[in-house]
């Protein structure tokens, strides 16, 4: 029978993740990364650009869950759960937002331990190789060909697939070549804000703060959010308009702008780590949205490459693990169409390896026919969480309305549901989400709208009828508004 | 004195021209073009995939007016007029729309002669180098490098320049390294349809239509047009959805096709250049907009390397020649302060060769201050006049605008201006002709929203006086409205 080869091209979390599930289902797995192995002794600690920590929700852990309970068990011994969001007011003052009414929690975990539990697992599975330090140099997708460059000896290598998957990150190569394969429509945009993250170490041997919720100190245009690791240290992350970050220039400047801003959190940080403000470097946010991910049956791009996002929902990560689900569900689909593929125990055995061009095409058409648009609503909804966490937190309408969907999520946990439910507690897509979650903001404002109205027409009539003899008003009975329209 | 020198990244229509202004400005200039020399004889008459003739209208003609009133001669020379649309009717009907009351034309241009006349005319200035079949491998934008290849002989070309100018079409390569060096938001978007050219030759050694008009077959969902040539045929080209496309799959179909929707065009064509369908290539309609345009003083893209728009307001080249007027005027300005840069006549002899890098850069700055979100209101625009092409010229409401605005036009020639005469027959900004249509549009829909009304309450109020007593009702007097009101 013949065996399906895949060639993967980044070995991030959203690649090593696919390398696991090709591999279990029976495929020959090539795995290609640019970066260094970061198990070597050498490149532990080593620091790149990238945000250390990410917060894992349902999602995530469903599609850990599906690959394989016990990984996901792996996972949930190193994350530290947050049960909620921890506001810092100006004051210093604190005051926690449940993320669910039903205690829930997202999960704060290492970038880089989890790349390392995903790295080992694929290497498991026999027939599955991982390169590091090798670069897409070229992809011809009709051929199924790919050339990478070894970064260390500059080597060319060149490797063929029944199918290639582009794994390689937000300026993924293999995205700028199924340009060249179809017609891909794109949205990329920057915002005018950046990022950069700031250590708050361990205090005496402890957390600094509550390790149960996510930090945050919201500044309307600007705001400071802190995520637990497990050494007791957070991970600080400034967010700020490019402009603020420039006019910060001197020590004196920063110092200024901490006692203002965040007079808190300075002696939790000391002076050492908030003058790291000068070296640590600063990151750009920005979206891609594009569609279709992939190519005939030879090619699809999945996580970042496929659909980069803004950080303000934490989604990142989580959705790009739900599309090597989602592929998954697609792939066994075709391969076993009497059983229900979403099930994960249903589909613990199937192999998609010997599936043939034309299946692999029929699940990439589906795969397309979904990705594109959920991971374009899920940055929408990025996209307008940043409000919501450096301002809508602190405002008395958005308290309210979480108090108030909360309760009616109680009463009718099918009918209200709060939108931080749906996207970090449920697997509703997350175009689904969005919809449900207009339909209920519209349902919402009507209730207040009809309650507004009638409050207005009850004063206007009292006082017409208790005021209006002094105003020489008085109200038209019944009978004479009618009689006035007959002869 | 320092003498700057630019590399421009493509040799056609934008690229040839900015290679004149810039020679005409002092500057050493080298082009480096993909293609063979258009001149070369043994290239002359091979057909590429584009379209092969063009509109030039006011912005087109001003910018090679202000490179050189000699140029616009030699261009005006060649073009054929069009004053209107021909609308051809289902059944054969034709009837005519001018484009201007004042009776001004749009100019049908052949593609390649028009390139032609631009690079003899930069071939003039010594100091000017055109290297033909190179194609960009790579930029440094920092180093302002370039590297070409030598598609012949397979050789690399390396320079050096103070400027490096992107005019390399849709497809950009030197968009794409812009994207290394700054933050470049981008919309890339396909739309549905696609078009394929059809020739009609000249009849009986004439035109086989009326060559003063752009003809227009309107099918609501798709469309055949026809510009004029030089040589007296015509080049058509049909719109349509791809699906549409895929479904004319026999001769018989497509006879069946052109009868149903095109039949007064059957033996303007002939059965053989009906026949191309089969063999002709079709081509992808899509739009791409970004910014910046620019990298500090070192970089600039223009031209559909900056903006590439679906075809359907003729303002492709037009908005490509002005980008490169623009530069020259905001260049200019900064060599010459005190003199008027718009003033092509004033400008005549400023040389911008010895503008030192900030110089340059401010200008780029201000370059990307306009162009980006001028040119993007030109793809809306030309999105927008897809539907009014292919179906809106049908209606009834259309006509009746299209006469009311021209009438109001003569009455008041600075208040109300048509958008058609605001893109093609003016310099106003797209940007602002597109707030002055919105404004225009609105105030026309009010003073018919409030006709409507008034003589709706008219009727209302004519049949209550009139046809009230038979059905029992009757209007009140005012004393009547009145005094329920008062005690």
């Amino acid at each position: 029978m013949k065996q399906n080869k895949v060639v993967i091209s980044g070995g991030g979390l959203v690649g090593s993740l696919a390398a696991c599930y090709f591999a279990k289902r029976g495929w020959i797995v090539e795995v290609y990364e640019k970066r260094p192995d970061p198990r070597d002794p050498d490149n532990v600690g080593k620091r790149n650009h990238r945000s250390i920590n990410l917060a894992i929700s349902t999602r995530g852990l469903s599609s850990i869950n599906r690959l394989s309970p016990d990984v996901e068990k792996k996972v949930m011994d190193i994350v530290l759960p947050m049960y909620g969001r921890m506001i810092h007011g100006l004051d210093g003052s604190t005051s926690a937002q449940a993320y669910s009414i039903l205690g829930k929690a997202i999960n704060s975990v290492d970038r880089g331990i989890l790349n390392e539990i995903l790295l080992d697992q694929c290497e498991t599975f026999e027939g599955t190789k991982v390169f590091f330090q090798h670069s897409l140099e070229h992809c011809d997708m009709d051929a199924k060909t790919a050339t990478f460059k070894n970064i260390v000896t500059g080597e060319d290598v060149f490797t063929s697939a029944d199918l290639i998957i582009g794994a390689d990150g937000a300026h993924s190569p293999t995205r700028k070549f199924l340009q060249y394969y179809t017609k891909v429509n794109i949205e990329q945009k920057y915002i005018d804000h950046g990022y950069m993250e700031l250590e708050m170490k361990a205090k005496d041997g402890n957390f600094a703060m509550d390790k149960e919720h996510l930090h945050i100190w919201p500044r309307k245009t600007f705001m400071l959010i802190a995520l637990p690791n497990l050494d007791k240290s957070f991970t600080c992350t400034l967010f700020m308009p490019w402009s603020k970050f420039e006019s910060i220039k001197t020590e004196e400047d920063l110092n200024e702008f901490f006692e203002e801003y965040f007079p808190d959190s300075i002696p939790l940080f000391g002076q050492e780590s908030i003058n790291e403000f000068f070296t640590n470097p600063k990151g750009a946010l920005f979206y891609v949205k594009c569609t279709p991910h992939h190519y005939k049956s030879n090619a699809v791009i999945v996580g970042d490459a496929a659909h980069c996002t803004v950080p303000f929902y934490a989604q990142g990560m989580n959705c790009g693990f739900e599309d090597i689900e989602t592929l998954d569900t697609l792939l066994c689909e075709q391969a076993a169409p009497l059983i229900d593929s979403k099930d994960p125990v249903a589909c613990q055995n199937i192999k998609t390896s010997s599936l043939t061009p034309e299946q692999i095409e029929a699940a990439l058409i589906k795969y397309t026919g979904c990705r594109p648009r959920d991971s374009a609503s899920m940055i929408d909804l990025a996209m307008y969480n940043y409000i919501e966490m450096r301002h809508s937190v602190n405002t008395f309408s958005y308290k309210a309305r979480l108090w108030l969907e909360g309760k009616l999520h109680l009463i009718m946990p099918k009918v209200v549901i709060p939108l931080y439910t749906m996207v970090s507690f449920s697997k509703i897509s997350y175009t689904d989400a969005t919809i449900q979650w207009k339909k209920q903001t519209k349902a919402l404002q009507n209730v207040v709208s009809v309650f507004t109205k009638l409050t207005l027409a009850t004063v206007a009539v009292l006082l017409v009828k208790y005021s209006g003899p002094r105003l020489g008003l008085r109200l038209p009975s019944f009978a004479e508004v009618a009689k006035i329209f007959r002869k």
